[in-house]
Formats: structure tokens, C-alpha cells, sequence
């Protein structure tokens, strides 16, 4: 884990958090669709991440890659996330193999599962006492197109994977609300993932053992539907909040 | 069943085998990427599948699409599968919802899933006396790019089932081989597809009653490591041929 980690997406949500909690843990490059607005301690790169030339300078020395960038729009138009989503995650993979990086951490979505929600199952499914989980093994059943392209970069892991031996983990990231979990919201407090549980299960991501894994990336919330005996067993992933601990007042990002 | 069906690709393997021994069958509309060498008895169109303007006046008044268009080759470049086979089975599901298509069965592939053949499963997977088997509840393992926009194909069609009521059936068709069962290869064996059995499939899967399947589209070989039972149980798919069975004389694509 001497070798650097790229992290791209850096500038958006997850990319903040992550880097922010982890800054001084690892070996930093940082690559941004746009220029940040404050400029970073670590090495940082800009550009498109499904063009080569963009991405391949950000990649050259980096071991490892947590790959976030794209558009994280749910109601993202097609067009979007084929470029910047499907495509983009293909030149993140053909980089990798170019470059010998060795192990990719994909930001997947609760939105490739989207689907199970049916109107069958909610909101009974969003509550602490409902038993549905979903664990990983399942099929995808995306609920929109970015849950599509979400989809597809797993899928593509699992090639990438199987044909050239890089170590992929699919984090199905749920809700990353900061300071508080969702309010009135029983999905979104459902799949609260809060920032400290985040940055854990990123860094958990980078240290464990493991060859390609779908994890479901939530904290252990009372209402949950995810399963996290994946994330758990193979990753150590020991997640510290739940949505139905939070009383209306401590604001937990902060508490590191 | 009386709405007409659109066949995409007709002029490929697939298609020409579909479109010849159910040519009586239904009402066809034919789209083709070329001109068709032959003048065709259907009505037919020709374009890219990933074009909407092609592909909308071949849909216009269809009740079911078999959509097999896309690059078929088992190396393709990433570039023509995400145009052709990603985009273009986009476009056709977009079209398929603007036109009130109500069913689309979707020419999956072997390559799907071609990844689980690995060293440690082959050649003994291939085998007769080999208890694996794959059933479609499992999830892909792309063999290569082609197999990964063809999992993409089965992801997208799950989202437009579930967010569009269409009903979705995915074929996972192995090696359509005229004449004769592939000789010297016990993998094309193993996923020999005869061309009466292929049109039968089809026919099913026009047919049938289903929501969103998942299916094995090949003969009822012994060497077979891909169950049938769903294509059979919901299709009601009952395979005539047997790659053991041929003799090496008989011709058994003649043998209607």
C-alpha cells in the first residue's frame, strides 16, 4: 500500500470525503473534472475521465485506484452516463491494466438495485422491523439510467478481474447525507451512509484482502435493507453510525 | 400475436435462421444494417440500430421486437460494442417504449458469462459426466467486451421491464453452427445451438407467458453446462437436437 492511490472524482461528494478523512493516510493523486477551487496538498490532475490522455498522467505511478468521477445525477440522461459513466469507467480499467495498477475500488450505487423497491415492498421495507435484504449476490435491477451505468461497471470489474487479475471491489454507496441522515425521509434514512462510515469502509477498501466483491456501503442503520455481512466479513468494514441514533442535534460528520 | 414483429439483424446468422424457418409464422418486419443481398418477402428497413431515426419507422406499428442487431464478433473493439450493442439496444428499448412495444426478446450470449470457464473448471466442464451448470440466476462474467454489452443488454432490459412494464426475455444464445455440431471442440459442443432448436427458441419466446427471463439458448447436449430447465419450465423450449447424437453424416439443419 506504499504505492500511490488515485482517486478520482476527487471533487465530488464521496471524492471530498474520502480524501479529506484519509488525506494523510496514503500517497494521494487527486484528479478533478474541473479545476478545484482550493488547491489540494496532494498531486492533482484535471479532465475527462473517459479520454486517455486525460486520465493516463494521473494514473502512471498510482498501485491502486478508488474510481468515483462520473455523473452522479440519478435522473442523469443516457447520453451522460454512457459517456462519462460506462465509457469512463472502460478507460479507467484499460488504464489500469496499462499501468499495472493492481486493485480498483469502484463507486457503484444504490441505484443499480433500485428496482427492488417496488411498491410491493415500500416503505414496509424501509422500516427496522421489515426483514428484506439484499445482499450483493442478486442480479441488478437498476431504477434509472445511472443505476444502469452502475450496473455495467461492475460488470466490468468482474472482466477486468477475471482476464487481467486486478482486485475489485463495487461499493453500492447509499446515501451520503452530511452532518445528519436524512430527515423525513425513511429510504434515505434506510441507506444513511454518514461520512466517518464512509471514509472506513474506503480505507477498508484499500487495506483488505479480497479478489472482486460486491458490498453494500451504508451505516448500520436500524431500517436497513442492505446487507453488510459482506462488507463486514471481507472488508473489516465495523460501521459506527445508524440513522436512528442520530437525536436532532449532534452533528456526526464532524465528530471524527 | 397478431401485431407485427420486428426482427433487428436480419441479416446476421441468428436472424437469417429466425427469419427462414418462421417466415410463415408471423407478421415480420425486417431491419437489416445493409442492404439484404436477397429482396426479402417482409417488409424491411435498413440502418443503425443505435440511430433513432433508423430504427423508428422499422418499429412503428410492431407489437414484439427480437432485437439481434450489434457487432457479433467475440473480439470486438470496446468502441463498436458500446456504439453498436450498448447504444444501439438502448435505442431500440427507448423506441420500444415510444412505439408501445409490448415484449422484447434479446439476443444474449454464451460470452455473457464466458469467464466462469476457467482454467480450473476446463476442459471437464465440457464434459458429459460434469455436474456444473450455470442457470441465468447467476451473475455475469463477462469473457470479453462483446460479453460485457450483452450483460449490459440483460441489465437494461430488467430496467425497462420493471420501469416500463415491457416483458423481457433474454436469450443466452451458445454456438449456432449449421449443418453440424462444431467438430474437434468440446466447448462448441457443449453450447451447440442447432438451427431448428434456435428457431424454436425464438418462436418460445414470442410465444410464452413471462415477465423478465433470464435463459440458455442451446441444444439438449450432453455436454451441456448450462441448464435449461427455466427455458423450458417458462417457455415451454423443448430442444430436438444433441450434439452426441451426430453421426457425422446426416445434415441435421436440412432435417426440418
Amino acid at each position: 500500500m506504499d504505492d500511490p492511490v488515485l482517486l478520482t472524482g476527487a471533487g465530488g461528494h464521496v471524492g471530498r470525503t474520502v480524501y479529506e478523512r484519509l488525506a494523510d493516510d496514503y500517497d494521494w493523486r487527486l484528479m478533478y473534472h474541473t479545476q478545484p477551487t482550493e488547491e489540494p496538498e496532494a498531486p492533482y490532475f484535471t479532465g475527462d475521465v473517459q479520454e486517455t490522455e486525460d486520465v493516463r498522467p494521473a494514473m502512471a505511478d498510482a498501485g491502486t485506484v478508488i474510481h468515483l468521477a462520473g455523473d452522479p445525477r440519478r435522473d442523469a440522461p443516457w447520453r451522460s452516463v454512457l459517456t462519462n459513466n460506462i465509457d469512463g469507467t472502460h478507460t479507467v480499467y484499460e488504464l489500469a491494466v496499462e499501468c499495472g495498477v493492481e486493485r480498483v475500488v469502484f463507486a457503484s450505487s444504490n441505484h443499480a438495485v433500485g428496482a427492488f423497491e417496488t411498491d410491493e415492498r415500500t416503505p414496509e421495507m424501509y422500516r427496522a422491523d421489515d426483514e428484506f435484504r439484499l445482499d450483493g449476490t442478486e442480479l441488478p435491477r437498476p431504477g434509472n439510467k445511472y443505476g444502469i451505468s452502475k450496473a455495467t461497471g461492475e460488470t466490468m470489474g468482474r472482466y477486468y478481474h477475471d482476464e487481467h487479475g486486478i482486485d475489485v471491489c463495487n461499493i453500492r454507496i447509499g446515501n451520503l447525507n452530511e452532518d445528519h441522515p436524512p430527515i423525513d425521509y425513511e429510504r434515505g434514512q434506510a441507506m444513511w451512509l454518514s461520512p466517518r462510515d464512509c471514509a472506513h469502509i474506503h480505507d477498508c477498501a484499500l487495506r483488505a484482502d479480497y479478489d472482486y466483491e460486491i458490498v453494500y456501503g451504508i451505516s448500520d442503520n436500524d431500517r436497513k435493507y442492505y446487507s453488510l455481512e459482506r462488507a463486514k466479513d471481507v472488508l473489516g468494514y465495523e460501521p459506527r453510525d445508524n440513522s436512528a441514533e442520530w437525536d436532532g442535534a449532534e452533528r456526526i460528520s464532524n465528530d471524527l
